[in-house]
């Protein structure tokens, strides 16, 4: 017997043919003798419809009132999930975020979760019962409604995993597990057995955007071993542990698992895209120390996640270029929010390009290895791509392009790196 | 300085630009000096469709599931019309049920309120915020979600103004106010200033919707001042104190309020149709003790309310015949249960009419008078109108007619009781 969270998106629970569906996958995993805990989202929609009556209430919303209407969504599902169980003879019962409780700090809107009170829920599902919580939602010490920001599902779901010490997160997502890049671009793309959360990271945050970054952070904190898997299994396929996902687990058990099965290790897992990137130049900033920091912390405030900065020797010597990429999304604010500040950070001028992708070579492989990074830059020079920026990490190499050429450099390192299947 | 509640139902709170007329309404109030506290229904519409989906989710759902899905409805009104009431520069929170809390018996889809505790909800109003407090939903002393039950609404308003003490409880709603009859059927039907909460409970019985009995029932126990106002006011009308509805208070207010007006007590107040009604005849039932309850025990039991109940002498001297009406929507159910019953209540023959109505006369005024049996009996007769049941009470007399007669039934009552305006 284990005792297994299953987490299912929004996909899964629009409508109540999908959550009948989800039920009997859940119901399942109990029949083979497991204690279950399931993590709902909001129906697919749902969630929009409402941030939108609350951008349509008050422009500037409270977002201590946003949390009160946007957390409806989940609970709604979990109610109904937890009666669909029944309906097919399961005991079940949801748990709210204020039931458990989820204690969050007080950060509305995009929470974040301290600690998951687990006994009453320990004991429901020992004694048979299946567990429904709603996702993206928690409650603060005082008793107020919070969420967990955008896909904060995945988070609830691995955070009820280690408060609960279950053995295993199930996250059912749209696809059946992490590839070694993306399918639609390249089709010899191969899924992963495993992967690390360390790499599950980098993937995430350079737009492999299976699991949120935060969910696998969390994940690798808590030592919780997290699958993906496919939502849309057949209705009367095995229960999940038999399912071909993708596990991801600590540096050490993927050493183990791929000794046990005498394989080599491989120097590059997985080969990313975001194309979702815009990039911002600024010129002759003025060199000296706290240039820098006047230009990122009022982007900071703003809540503007830059990625990518370089910084580089300008055309005088006592002023500097500096270069980085932002979500696209944010390019506007971002623009705004340099011009406000530019008494105080001095450039001369800002160029924008919201053409841009990044493309990543990702692996944790990769550290003992030299040449990753030369292999990389052949590659693309071999058929005239032209690197705008480039970022590493221990696991991860990072190239800013043009966003027409990412499709082609994806499987030119495809190729390069031995992934083809 | 008054301390009001104002409860606004689904229709007014069906989308943020209604939900911003509402603002606007609550707004006016707390300019002009009070402490406000407002309880809204779900957006017209939602509560229809949670509550298809928990049936599409399990024909005979869990009613603790049940409340979970439904009584969201109300927190999404609740925390839009706070980020709305912000948006116009009030100070304004949402309290949900479980966070004041108003505690309910488990009970679950139709829970009767026990407690509400107001400590913090009155500290808050106090310092200037207006609460905003979402309607029909209540929390168990171990903590899960109930809901009141369909119409519970206006139960909540009126239980929060007596929780906190409140000087009156304004009801928005979409007539402006209790009427001598409905004007779609009379023309020269009146405004009511003032109605007793005795006949407020009457007409709420016989079909006059304007408010749940419970509603009546509860601000009666509690000498709560209930106001009916129109929630289709002008955005630019003065706040509620100088609106003309129709204020429900006890019996000796009246008085009080007529002496002052030197006005004469009117015999009769108002004229109720109600033509959801269905009758059913048992011939032949046995008569010995025991014997009626057989009937309507089990009726209770399936929660089905039985009205006018009327017991003739049989065609034998050991047995007897029972009539009594149930709400069109239960017949079919009635017959089921009285089927299922037959061994045990022994009747001969079941025979059934969906197509009666039932016309009251109410008033506190009948008290003191006879002779007001008879001019309804008379009034009937001069257009031979069949009189199948009869059924009277302190205050009002109810008669059973063929569903076809119940508008002039209603017209020439009018005229007969002086009602014209």
């Amino acid at each position: 017997m284990a005792r297994i969270v299953m987490k299912f998106g929004g996909t899964s629970m629009a409508g109540t043919e999908r959550i009948r569906r989800v039920a009997g996958i859940v119901k399942r995993q109990q029949e083979a003798g497991h204690e279950v805990a399931v993590v709902v989202s909001a129906m697919a929609g749902e969630t929009d419809r409402l941030v939108n009556f609350s951008r349509e209430a008050h422009a500037l919303y409270d977002p201590a009132e946003y949390d009160v209407v946007v957390a409806s969504g989940e609970q709604v599902t979990s109610g109904l999930l937890a009666m669909t169980l029944q309906a097919m003879g399961c005991k079940a019962r949801s748990w709210l975020g204020w039931q458990l409780p989820i204690i969050t700090d007080d950060a509305h809107a995009k929470a974040r979760i301290q600690t998951i009170e687990s006994e009453a829920l320990l004991a429901s599902m020992a004694a048979g019962e299946i567990a429904v919580i709603p996702g993206f939602q928690g409650v603060t010490e005082d008793g107020r409604i919070t969420t967990l920001g955008r896909g904060g599902s995945d988070t609830s779901a691995v955070a009820v995993a280690a408060g609960i010490k279950a053995d295993r997160c199930d996250i059912y997502t749209d696809v059946d597990g992490v590839y070694t890049t993306d399918p639609r671009i390249v089709a010899k793309a191969r899924k992963l057995k495993n992967v690390t959360y360390e790499e599950m990271l980098e993937l995430a945050s350079v737009g492999s955007k299976v699991l949120q970054t935060r969910c696998v952070a969390l994940a690798m904190k808590e030592g919780v071993r997290v699958q993906v898997l496919s939502s849309f299994i057949d209705e009367h396929a095995p229960a999940a542990d038999t399912l071909p996902g993708t596990m991801i687990v600590s540096d050490e058990e993927l050493a183990r698992i791929q000794e046990d099965l005498q394989m080599e290790r491989q120097l590059i897992t997985g080969i990313a895209a975001d194309k979702n990137e815009a990039k911002v130049i600024l010129t002759a900033v003025p060199d000296r120390p706290g240039a820098v920091a006047s230009i990122f912390t009022p982007l900071a405030e703003a809540n503007i996640n830059v990625d990518v900065i370089i910084q580089n020797v300008g055309r005088e010597d006592t002023d500097t270029d500096v270069t980085f990429t932002v979500p696209q999304a944010d390019l506007d604010r971002t623009v705004a929010v340099l011009e406000a500040n530019k008494g105080t950070i001095g450039y001369a001028k800002m160029t924008t390009d919201s053409k841009v992708a990044k493309v990543s070579v990702v692996g944790v492989g990769m550290r003992s290895h030299a040449g990753v990074a030369a292999t990389m830059f052949k590659s693309l020079a071999s058929r005239g791509i032209n690197i705008q920026a480039i970022s590493t990490s221990e696991i991860k190499v990072s190239v800013v392009i043009d966003a027409d050429e990412v499709e082609l450099a994806v499987r030119l390192l495809h190729t390069a790196y031995g992934l083809d299947g």
